[in-house]
């Protein structure tokens, strides 16, 4: 197996970025992880992480993109990006997975430029995994941005999409699938989720029903499909208060001696339930959808939460995901058309 | 000034709603506060709370609708309901403000059929104050989930409504108002939210762009438009959050003696924090851009947040704030037709 990762995406590239490739690859005999990016820079950084004896190759690669460029000028212009050639690599099937911190939209736009979509799937999804708060595990929240302008067709493949890389990657038979809505009932919300409910309970899927916003959390189901819009509002304010919640708890311990004391008793503990909140350390968010495995890991990763993706990429591709989705969909879209020539034939026989 | 308020709305009703009425009018001498509801059941409850001297009065209502209806028919049939009837009672000039906690489907659909809509506003919006973390202040967030499927004039309309309801009640001038979305240039989000962005910017405020769901809790403006289904997933998924969090540091302080011991010495300040993060202690949700004041207060309101709710009437009241949107906006629909007027004329001249 191939990993390849990154090396120049996201702020601490590449120093954490090659430092949690070598832990990783210190653990990983079988597999050989792969860093792209401006040969002499990874080569360095290499050095500094003894790496020597490890599973480790460059791939060189000059090019960066970085945030504030337009994504997808960025990826026509720069051709030899880690970005583009990253996919280029997972196309051509020299790499299993690629992986990387780097600007969202640079990834997507080459993800559909040059690896390309399953067949049948109108629009890839960003997932990420969310906790559970208190049960240590975590639910698979998509799309989380990829899509901002939605459509009911776009919602139901990510359940299904999600539905089959939960069953792979955590081993759970028929995942509980929900989508995120402003109430319980099947007629609540917008035209777009009345119609996706619609869709994603005839799927092939263990469909629940909608969640709303206030239950997630608690871990109510397996996969949560959403739009791109909401879902991107759900994870970032979820994020936000989160941390402002743990800052706040933080200010009340150091505003007085007996406070501080309190603190100190506490501090083990505290700072375990801060990483239970913290959805960055799943290791990365899928690109489901694509042709082929794609990470996407925060831009702000360091060592450790590059050394859990790498992890994490290995069973997402020994699982076979993306050849999953594409015969789940295959075999869906067949149902469908079944479905419409039976309905066909029965008006036909009706008016005969 | 008369407040009136549903008796019969809530969770906790009809007892923690009288009680927290009792309390309030003892201590406002200027102000009569009518309570509607089963005129039998509502003076059982104001016996027990001691109400003689006080300026409270009933108004009875014979018939009360539940949230497993349908708003919108429930609304045509119980003609004499307590919020068919508290509607009506706005409408006719005989209360100043209706405060219930009674379904918000009902009251939206009541608040439309019966009291009506400021001229020119298209939707009303439900609008809610969401704690600025650790600053002892609130940002005030709308549409909270009236308008799932929204349009850019609505979202226009909420801004201008959020920035004279946070001036009138909060005595701030120049509200800063910005736009829920997926990231902070103006070009971001799907074509409603773009949209949405060109008319705030031109609208007589002070439109200071984007926010994204990360920042809203950090308080870093006075009003946050957003179209109802994303408004909804925000402020559901981050009362989820903090309670979350809330209950699981409470379990690891519950975990061992020590961590009890701790939790003892941080007992008062865990207390205030926990409040800190309760928006439902923020005293009501007005609905805004019916012709009359109407404030929706949460389903499980107890005697303080009613108490809470009829103090924050007041001030909406005297600030008359009903009158001051129906001004701005004429003023706004006025501008624009002027604007197009010259547009035309322009046109003219130049073909001329």
């Amino acid at each position: 197996m191939n990993i390849l990762i990154d090396a120049m995406g996201g702020d601490h590239a590449p120093e954490e970025i090659v430092k949690g490739a070598v832990a990783a690859a210190s653990e990983m005999e079988d597999t050989i992880i792969s860093l792209i990016g401006p040969e002499e820079a990874v080569r360095e950084e290499l050095t500094k992480n003894h790496w020597e004896g490890t599973n480790i190759e460059i791939v060189p690669a000059s090019e960066v993109i970085t945030n504030h460029e337009h994504p997808a000028m960025a990826v026509r212009k720069k051709k030899d990006s880690t970005i583009v050639k990253g996919m280029n690599l997972v196309k051509s099937g020299e790499a299993d997975v690629f992986i990387s911190g780097g600007s969202t939209g640079a990834l997507l736009s080459a993800g559909l430029l040059n690896l390309g979509r399953i067949k049948g799937i109108r629009r890839p999804g960003i997932a990420a995994f969310f906790p559970k708060i208190g049960k240590n595990d975590a639910t698979l929240i998509l799309d989380c941005g990829a899509n901002v302008e939605a459509k009911a067709e776009y919602l139901e493949q990510f359940g299904i999409m999600g539905s089959i890389f939960v069953e792979c990657v955590k081993g759970i038979k028929n995942p509980e699938v929900r989508l995120l809505n402003v109430g319980a009932e099947a007629e609540k919300g917008d035209e777009l989720h009345k119609e996706a409910y619609q869709r994603l309970s005839k799927a092939n899927i263990n469909f629940c029903g909608n969640v709303e916003g206030r239950e997630v959390c608690l871990g109510v189901c397996d996969v949560v499909v959403t739009d791109g819009f909401a879902g991107n509002v759900f994870l970032k304010s979820s994020e936000g208060i989160a941390l402002a919640v743990m800052n706040r708890i933080k200010d009340v311990m150091m505003s007085s001696t007996s406070s501080k004391v309190a603190a100190l008793m506490l501090k083990g503990k505290m700072r375990s339930l801060k990483s239970e909140f913290d959805y960055s350390e799943e290791g990365g968010a899928p690109i489901l959808g694509l042709k082929g495995a794609v990470l996407k890991i925060h831009g702000s990763s360091k060592a450790d939460a590059v050394y859990n993706a790498i992890r994490k990429a290995k069973v997402y591709v020994e699982n076979d995901v993306t050849k999953r989705i594409e015969t789940a969909i295959a075999e869906e879209q067949g149902r469908m058309k079944k479905k419409a020539e039976a309905v066909e034939d029965a008006g036909e026989a009706t008016e005969a």
